[in-house]
């Protein structure tokens, strides 16, 4: 019992979500960001690896403002929660994602250290998931039980590979940018390590979106 | 004075084109590798890098025996010419691109080993441009003087950076395999290092592909 997971992301024509040096490079069109706004605000949360708010410093929050008030009149909080895969929770204190816009759960395993735990828990709940990584499978359960149905996936690479690897994503949507990065060092959709067999999928549409062009796929393993 | 350059590509859909082992991966659709075929076909050379002969040790000929019979009626070369870029003269003499099916050009730099130079001299034309790497340029020119008017690029992703780099491609086609790869190390469609600037693409057309898609787009600088 988890909820569905849906990733969305926007990279490159060689698959790139950024540059070697990591930093944000604006991928998305203005139009991309508006439909990146409106899943979030359909979602009950937003999940991303520690890897993308060390790099990018998201805020995760629904930037459109009908869009908060929509939630809002349907009975919902203003934004959808945020949650944090962070096995040694190294996330910074003054992270946006840590601010009090929205709901945060940071999830990390029982290496992190006890002293920075304590810390943040004083600005998002701390879930312990796994002995070294976070189990991914426990933190999507708990997720389910906290309420959580419809779970949107936003990065990194590394993050999208483990949970592709454990049969853990229901959908992708891909925005393809009319744009090449290179780069052999360069953050790609689905990092880690190569799958031992390459995951299959079914492409669902294709379709021009503004200048570059959207993917709705479907791995043919979930579970 | 160049021939006209396109690549012509099969990815994942995180822009894999092997995975982290680099062995031969299976990406294309057998429909996909007859369009290849055709492509293939049409063009008066076929250029490769080093790291793809290393790894993959393809033969680059024509495979369907008519397209090779309607070469032959047009008054051209069985095969299209096969043109290797090697700075450092790095190809095995047993590499398959070095059989007597096809003219071969090794293109190779200055520091490259003059007594290995000579080995391959035995097998295929051999021409020095640029100093401690191939001068891309210099090789274009010398491949249009000897009457190569059309000229397609089959990758790798280091030798498809470095042509990107100095506007040396006028069109693009990849397949993007329904297949997610995965994997920090893996090859990617455009590698070496990450461009100063993203370079931008007008989509020319996308369609459905077999089970995958095929993306045209060519770069919006070109020289």
């Amino acid at each position: 019992m988890r909820p569905f997971v849906f990733v969305n992301v926007a990279a490159s024509l060689d698959g790139k979500i950024s540059d070697e040096t990591r930093r944000q490079i604006r991928i998305s069109s203005e139009e991309d960001l508006n439909r990146v706004d409106e899943l979030r605000a359909k979602s009950d949360a937003i999940m991303v690896g520690i890897g993308t708010i060390l790099s990018d410093d998201p805020s995760l929050t629904v930037k459109n403002e009908k869009l908060r008030a929509r939630r809002i009149l349907l009975g919902l909080q203003e934004n959808p929660v945020r949650v944090v895969v962070d096995s040694r929770c190294r996330i910074p204190l003054n992270a946006r994602v840590l601010d009090q816009r929205a709901k945060t759960i940071v999830a990390v395993s029982k290496i992190a250290d006890k002293e920075k735990i304590e810390g943040v828990k004083k600005k998002a709940e701390v879930l312990v998931c796994g002995d070294e990584k976070v189990d991914l499978k426990c933190l999507l359960t708990h997720l389910k039980e906290y309420g959580i149905k419809k779970l949107m996936v936003e990065g990194g690479g590394t993050l999208i590979n483990s949970l592709l690897a454990e049969g853990l994503v229901d959908e992708f949507y891909i925005y393809y940018a009319p744009v090449m990065i290179g780069g052999e060092k360069a953050p790609t959709i689905c990092d880690g390590k190569s799958f031992a067999e390459k995951i299959k999928f079914k492409i669902v549409s294709i379709e021009k979106f503004g200048d570059g062009f959207l993917v709705r796929a479907v791995p043919l393993v979930s579970r």
